[in-house]
C-alpha cells in the first residue's frame, strides 16, 4: 500500500514561491495541488509554465480548501501572521517563510496555536538544509573546531530593498539562525548599529553584534547596498577555523589546521606565550542536495511521523526574538541590549 | 649643484624597518646611515644584508648622532612617544609608525614639541600613498560616486598577537586612516564592540561603527584570529560603489556602475519608488609605486620643501583620537561615545 | 489575432533535455506537447515535474505526431542524424544539441534534407545565444580589439565520459562554434593531440591548433578528467584583449586594455621597439537572459518569420567538418591537416 | 673553526640579477663580492641599494678575479654559453640562468667543460625549489596520485617580449623542468604549434604537447601576450588530481580526490563501466620559503660537498633538448618529432 500523497498549497508565487513549488514538486510524497498570487502577471506566468496545475487570486480559499492538507506561506512578511494563523485554524500544517512573523509576540502567538491544533509549524531557515552548514555543526559536534571562540558572517548584496522591513529583518535571520544552529545556545546581550538612506527610516545597512558566554561573540553584517555579493561565515575555534563562502561554486566550506595557542604562565615572554599555527586545509565534500528540497521532505517528512522538524517553530521565535533586540539597541545608536 | 642626501636613521628592524631601510634607500636624496635594534639576531642579519652600512644597539646613540638628519620610529607602539620625544628634542625630523601614541595626549605633545623645534613629524598612515587609496579618492573628489553612504572595511588574517596592544590599536589605523582620508570630515561618534580570548585581556577581534554627518555609516572590522587574510574597502555612493580588495594581485579596486535611487514621490507605490541600476564595472590601472616609497618620498620632499606631508602629525592625532573613542565603547560594550 | 503557439516535441529527457524543455515553455508563441524519453526513471521524473504533460517512450512516434509542429533532438551524438532525418521527412522543423551529425557527410544530408522538404534545421550552439559570446561579438565587430591574435580557450571538468564519442566531439563544439562566430572565417589547417587513459580508445584529453589568415592561431584545450572546473577563453587583440571566464558568477567578461606594439624601424633597438601598455579594464554589464532561452527563441522566430536562426545548419556543418579534421590530425599525432 | 664564505659574483643586474643577490646575501656561508652589468643606470642602481658592493662594467675581469670563487650568470640567453665557458676555464663553479644554453651541442660542451674542471655547473630551474613542486613530487614518490594521467600546464602573461629566443626558449623551461622533476622520465616525442604576431619571427604563443610512455600526456601553453597573468598546473592521476595555481597567495595546491575508474568487464553497460568519484579536497602546508634561497643554498652547499645539485646540468640539457624539438616540429606545423 502506498501513502498517498501529502496535497500542498502555496501561497505567494513571486521570487521564491517558484522554488517553493519546484522542490515540493520534486518529492515523491507530495504534491503542489493548489497556489495563489494577487498578481495577475505571476499567475500568466505559473500557468504557463505547469499547464495541469491551477492558480488562483485568493489566498482564503485555498486555505480553506478541503483539497489542500499543508500551507507554504511565501508572502511579505508582514503578511505571514494573518495567513499562517488562518492556516492553522483551518486545520492545515504550515510552512512560513522567515522570519516567521513580525515579532515575537506574534509568533509566539502562531506557536500557541499550532499547538492547539496540533499542527505542524514550520519556520523556512533554508540554511539549516544547506550541505555546508550541516558539515560545519557536524564538524563541531565532533569537537574538531575545539571551544567556539567567534563567528563572523557577511551577507551583502545589491538587494531587492523591501517595502515593510529593514535588512535585519530580512537579511539576518539567515545568519542568526545559522549561529543558533551552530552554537545551540542563546546569546547574553545583542548590540546593532546601522543607517538608512532612503528617507523610509528603514535601514539597508546594518551591523549586529552578540556576546554568548565564554567569550564567544558574533557579528552579522548586513547591506542591502553592497555593488558586490558577499556571503562568508568565519568561525574561529580554539583548534580550527572554518571559511563557508556560498559564493564560492564548489568548494563551500574549508577548514583551516590554524589558531593561536595562549600559554598561561605569567613567567613567559609574549613570543613565548603565544603560539601560531599554520597548517593544513582540508575541503569536505558537502552534501550537494538543494537545501530547499531537504527542507521541504523535513516539512513533509515531520507532518507524516508527527515530530518536529529541524527549522521547527521555536527556533524561529528564538530568531525573531533576537531581530527585535537588535533593532532595540539599533534605535539607542548601539547601546546593548540584554536577552532576558 | 646638487642636494646632498638626507641622512636617515632607522630605529627597529623587527617585521617592518626592512622595508624602511630598503625604500628610503631607493631615494635619490637620502641614504640610511644608521640602523638600531636591541636585539642581536636582527642586527646580525641587517649586518649580511647591508655589509656597507652600520647598526647599533643603542636607539639613543642613534637620535643624538650629528651625522643623522631625521629619524624613522619602527619600535613597539608603547615606546613611539619616548623615542619619538628625544629625536625631535636632538632637532631630528620624524618618522613614526602608526599609530602616532599610546594615547592623545601623547600624541598631542609630540605635535607640539615638533611645532616648538620646527621640525617634520609624520606618522605612517602608509595606505595614503597607496595606489588604490588615491585613485579612490580621486573618483571621490570628481564627483563620481555621488554622495557617499557607507565605508565598510575588513581586515583580518592569523596576525601577530601585539604584546602592548589590542587588535584596533594594532589594525584599526589603517582603516581609520583611509576613512579620515575619504571622507575628509570627523564622525559624531563611535562604538565599538569585541572580545579577548587569550586571557591576557587584549581583544583579538573587534568591530567599530563610525556616524558621520548626513547618514554616512562606517564600519571597521578588525582580527587577528581569522584563517584567512581579507583586506576589503567598500565605498558606497548615490551614484557608483567602489571595492577595494588588497588581497587581488592585480585588479584591486573596481568601480561599480551600480546603485539604488530613490523617488520622493510619495504617492507611488514601492516599486515605483525604488530604482535599481547594475551597470558595467571599471578597473581603473593604477599608480602601481609601492606605497611606502611614496610615503619616504613624501617625508624627505616635507623636509626639503619646509610644508606639511599628507600624513601629518594631526592626521595622526585624529586616529589617535578615534582609536581611544572606540576602546571606551568597547569597555561600556558598545555603548555609543561622542566625538568632541 | 493571436498566432498560435508552436507545438514542440522534445526527444531525449537526460541530462540537457529538462533545460530545453523549461526554457521553450517560457516562450510565449511555443509550447511543449510532448516529450519522450527510453528510459522509464526518466519519464516518470518527468511526470512528477509536469503532471500536465505526456511522455511517451517512442520517439518515432513522436516525430510522426500530427499534434507536433518542431522536434527537437537531445539524444546521444550517434543517433542525432537518424532521429533528425525522419523528423525532417515527417515535415517537421528540427532543433539538434550539438554537434549537429557524427560526421560531415551526415550533416550535409540533413541539410540537404531539410531544403528539399523547406524546414529550418538548427543545431543547438548555445553560446552563439550566451550574453559574453554577443558582447565580445560587438566589441570585435565595433573594432575595439583592433586586429585579432589569438583565441585560446579551455573547457576542462570532471566531466561524464561519452559512450559514443571523444572528448573532442563531446567538448570542442563549444569552442569551434564560438571562434566561427566571432573570427567569421574558416581556419587554414587544423591540428590536435590527446590521450586516451580508459582503454576504450576515446581521447579523454586533447588539444586542438587551428591556424587561421594573417598569423591570428587559436588553441582549443579539452580535458574531461580535469579535477576543477574550468572554462576559459582569451581573445588577444591587437588594441585590446578579452578574457570571458563562464565560471565567473557575475563578471564574465573583462576587456583589457592591454597590449604590445611593435615598431617596424629597424634601426631601433629592442626596448625601443616594443611597446607594451597596461591600462584600465572594463567589465561589461551582460544580457543576462539565459542562453538557452535566446536560443529557442530565436528557433520559434525562424521557424515563423522563414529565415535562418543565428546557430544554423550550415554552421553545424563547418563544425562538424573541424571536429573531423581534428580527430583526423589526432589520428596521425599532431601532424596538421588542411582545410579544404 | 668556522668556514670561509663562498665569495660569489653575479653577472647581469637586470630584472632577475637582485633577486639572486639578494638570495645569496641572505646565507649564511656565501656573500656576493662583486656584481656587473654593461648598463649604466643598472650600476647606479645597485650602488645606491648596496653602498657597500662594487659594481663593474666588464664581466670578463669579474670571471677572471681572483677574489671570486663561484659565477652566477643572470644575462640575456644567447650570451650564457660565453660567459659559463670562460668562467668555468677560469676555474669557478658556475650558476646559470635558465636555459643553460641556446642549443643542445653548446650546453653538452658545457657540462664537457665543466667535468674536466671539475667544477659544479648548475642551471636556474627554480621552481625545483619551490615549495609547492616539492609537495606535488612528494606526493607522487608516495603513490598518492596512483598512476600519472597528464599535465597540463599554462604560463601566459603580459610578459617581456624577449630580443633573441621565442615564448618557448623564454618560458617553457619552467614547466618543462617542472615535468621532469614530477615524472622522472623523458617523453617519447614532442609536437609544438604557434605564432608570432611581431613581424620579428619569433614566436609569442606557442602550445607544446609530450607523449610518455603509458599514454601519459603533457601539455604546455606559453603566451607572452595574455592579459592575465596565469600560472596553472594541472597533474592528472588515477588517484588523485593537483592543482598548482601559483598566482594564488596561499592556497597554492590543492589535492583532489577525483577520478574517473573504468572497470575493464566487457559485458557491462557504460554507465556501470565508468565510476566517477568526488571527494574531499586538501590543501598541504607548503614550505614557505622561497624557492630562489633554497635554489642559493643547494648551489653552495653542493659545492661544498663536492655532489651535484638538484638543478644539476643535466636536467639543464635534456630541457634545452626539448626545447630544440618544440622548436623543430614548430617549424613543421606541428609535425611530431621523436626524442632520440
Amino acid at each position: 500500500m502506498t501513502v498517498s500523497r501529502l496535497r500542498v498549497g502555496v501561497i505567494g508565487y513571486g521570487y521564491w514561491g517558484p522554488n517553493l513549488v519546484r522542490n515540493f514538486q520534486e518529492l515523491e510524497d507530495a504534491e503542489v495541488v493548489s497556489v495563489c498570487d494577487i498578481r495577475r502577471e505571476r499567475r500568466e506566468h505559473f500557468e504557463k509554465q505547469y499547464p495541469g496545475l491551477t492558480i488562483s487570486e485568493d489566498w482564503q480559499e485555498l486555505v480553506r480548501s478541503p483539497a489542500v492538507d499543508a500551507v507554504v506561506v511565501a508572502t511579505p512578511v508582514s503578511t505571514h501572521y494573518q495567513i499562517a494563523r488562518e492556516a492553522l485554524q483551518q486545520g492545515k500544517d504550515v510552512f512560513v517563510e522567515k522570519p516567521l512573523a513580525l515579532g515575537a509576540d506574534k509568533a509566539g502567538a502562531l506557536i500557541e496555536l499550532s499547538q492547539r491544533r496540533q499542527r505542524t509549524l514550520m519556520v523556512g531557515h533554508t540554511f539549516l538544509y544547506h550541505g555546508a552548514v550541516r558539515k560545519i555543526r557536524e564538524l563541531m559536534d565532533q569537537g574538531e573546531l575545539g571551544e567556539p571562540l567567534y563567528l563572523d558572517s557577511t551577507r551583502a548584496n545589491l538587494g531587492i530593498l523591501q517595502d515593510d522591513i529593514n535588512v535585519i529583518w530580512d537579511l539576518a535571520p539567515h545568519d542568526l539562525s545559522i549561529m543558533d544552529f551552530l552554537l545551540r545556545r542563546p546569546p547574553l546581550s545583542v548590540s546593532a548599529t546601522g543607517a538608512s538612506h532612503t528617507g523610509r527610516g528603514l535601514e539597508d545597512v546594518a551591523f549586529i553584534t552578540l556576546h554568548f558566554p565564554d567569550h564567544v561573540i558574533a557579528h552579522v553584517n548586513v547591506n542591502w547596498l553592497s555593488p558586490v555579493k558577499i556571503r562568508r561565515l568565519l568561525v574561529g575555534g580554539t583548534d580550527k577555523m572554518v571559511v563557508f563562502d556560498d559564493n564560492e561554486p564548489s568548494e563551500k566550506v574549508k577548514v583551516y589546521d590554524r589558531g593561536v595557542a595562549c600559554s598561561d604562565s605569567p613567567d613567559k615572554r609574549h613570543n613565548e606565550l603565544i603560539q601560531y599555527r599554520a597548517g593544513d586545509i582540508f575541503v569536505p565534500q558537502l552534501d550537494l542536495t538543494e537545501a530547499l528540497l531537504n527542507e521541504a521532505r523535513d516539512f513533509v517528512a515531520s507532518i507524516r511521523e508527527g515530530r518536529q522538524p529541524l527549522a521547527n517553530a521555536e527556533s524561529g521565535l528564538r530568531i525573531v526574538k533576537l531581530l527585535e533586540l537588535a533593532c532595540l539597541s539599533l534605535s539607542r545608536d548601539g547601546a546593548p541590549v540584554e536577552v532576558n
